[in-house]
């Protein structure tokens, strides 16, 4: 069966390692590139270097994000120097970004750089950026419009959030492998990411929701809440300032239009009649993925629905 | 006594040490930017690095270039990951890098940002670039020419040059600083650097000349070869290859037009009628610096003169 997973950070992560790990063929990791920004010249794209690492069982499995065992030599030095240390550098993450910024400067496309990566990190599968152009995520905050990770990094995702924009995504179109894997897919995955801020932005890109509605595959997402809570980041702030409920029913409500079946937590399975009403169908399990057995466990029910 | 020195590499560097340990005030060093180039993205500008490393007491007194105690963890990294890992960055080095290209992306000038760097490392000199705008020195070699760090680093200065260019210096003129410390300069001092690939880049650039002939200051140059070997770099080779004599007389006529006296090694005063007929004075002393004592010794010998 071909599959193709939408993904973010450390949740999109972990579930598209679940997903590696018990098939490893015929599988897409389609990355969502809203939170890329420039620091210090380099090229920087969170969300794939989370999934990159992860996938390649590289990641610091305590933060989720960022490499094992990485020191911050540079980045200490940085701060000696009186340079911006509010964006987290370890030495071996540096090597990522530099690798990036060089291939791009020689005009390699990001879908290229990647590949590239992806194959040096003896992944198997393929692994895409939502697309190739920039295409920055945008936050309004009480106090105005703010970069990504302005608003998730430097404020540490504090303010609330009262609107997104995905800059120039309608006149940018998914790379041509993003379109042919999910044309291909007889399975799509929506994995457990923010929506506002990792599949929104991919849904968001010129064509997209034509490209969507004539993909035979049953699209099925896993909620990332759990009650009221987001196992990671500030979902549960965004979903309450941006007017939807604090639960997984915020997420289908948000989903509806893009999913046949929310998987969401057993504790969950009381939103069941609410979600239904939308026009999607539920699936509870065990939603937590604290182990790589969990992670496997969720990717066979996500398959398997 | 208000000293300028116009300085390379690691010659350069530790000349410029040692008057800095003896004449801490009013001392301004002007360095060579033709090897600046970009790399992953990064501005790196390794004599500007090489003389703040050494007059911060942080350089790697084995190598000369890179810091104390540097690890490469990032650099291995990007070997795994298949970058290019031919211009060895350290972890700390790396700092500076980053340092200086968000710097210069905020709209900085190089001139400002190098001053950022010597006050964050604590000196109190000013540290200068020759000129804001890249002024990059080309090599004509067999096979064509190539950028300075190709023949430099990539090809680790094997093959002979032909001819030298520095790119765009005579549309480019010296920053307003590297000006005013020239003249009002009672002493300047010519560090033991490559004249070729060190001290006419800075000859080159626009005004150059003009600026010269106008300073007052004596300009008192220490040669970098040492009977017919440069102490470091490919000073030897490029002599041979440029036609002129392999030892100090060869500097002296590069020099000749530029220099009032020219400090050479005491085991080349067979050499002196020969350089004086260039109409260039002549001091000799020990010139090679190993210890820091010996750094202070010839810089007393250069303003003494």
């Amino acid at each position: 069966m071909k599959v193709a997973v939408l993904a973010g950070g450390v949740g999109g992560a972990r579930l598209s390692h679940g997903l590696y790990r018990i098939h490893p063929r015929d599988l897409t990791v389609i990355v969502n590139t809203g939170d890329d920004f420039q620091l210090h010249g380099l090229s920087i794209s969170p969300d794939l270097d989370t999934v990159l690492y992860t996938l390649a069982e590289w990641a610091d499995s305590v933060q989720g994000w960022g490499l094992s065992g990485d020191t911050r030599r540079c980045a200490e030095q940085l701060a000696r120097l009186g340079g911006e240390t509010w964006f987290q550098l370890g030495d071996l993450d540096l090597a990522t970004h530099l690798y990036r910024t060089q291939r791009l400067g020689q005009g390699a496309t990001l879908t290229k750089v990647t590949e590239e990566l992806a194959r040096s990190a003896g992944l198997q599968l393929r692994l895409l950026p939502m697309c190739d152009a920039p295409v920055p995520t945008k936050l309004r905050l009480a106090s105005g419009w703010v970069d990504f990770q302005d608003y998730f990094v430097r404020r540490q995702h504090a303010d609330p959030v009262l609107e997104c924009r995905y800059q120039g995504a309608d006149q940018t179109p998914p790379g041509p492998e993003v379109v042919k894997a999910l044309t291909e897919a007889e399975r799509i995955v929506l994995a457990p990411s923010n929506p506002f801020l990792s599949l929104q932005p991919i849904f968001s890109l010129q064509g997209f929701a034509e490209l969507w509605a004539g993909c035979r595959a049953r699209k099925v997402a896993v909620s990332p809440m759990i009650g009221e809570a987001a196992v990671k980041g500030p979902l549960a702030s965004l979903l309450a300032s941006l007017g939807q409920p604090v639960n997984s029913l915020g997420v289908a409500r948000l989903l509806k239009d893009w999913i046949d079946v929310l998987i969401l937590d057993e504790g969950d399975a009381h939103l069941i009649p609410e979600i239904e009403k939308c026009g999607v169908r539920t699936v509870c399990t065990l939603t937590l993925m604290k182990t790589d057995s969990d992670r496997e466990r969720l990717a066979r029910v996500a398959l398997d629905v």
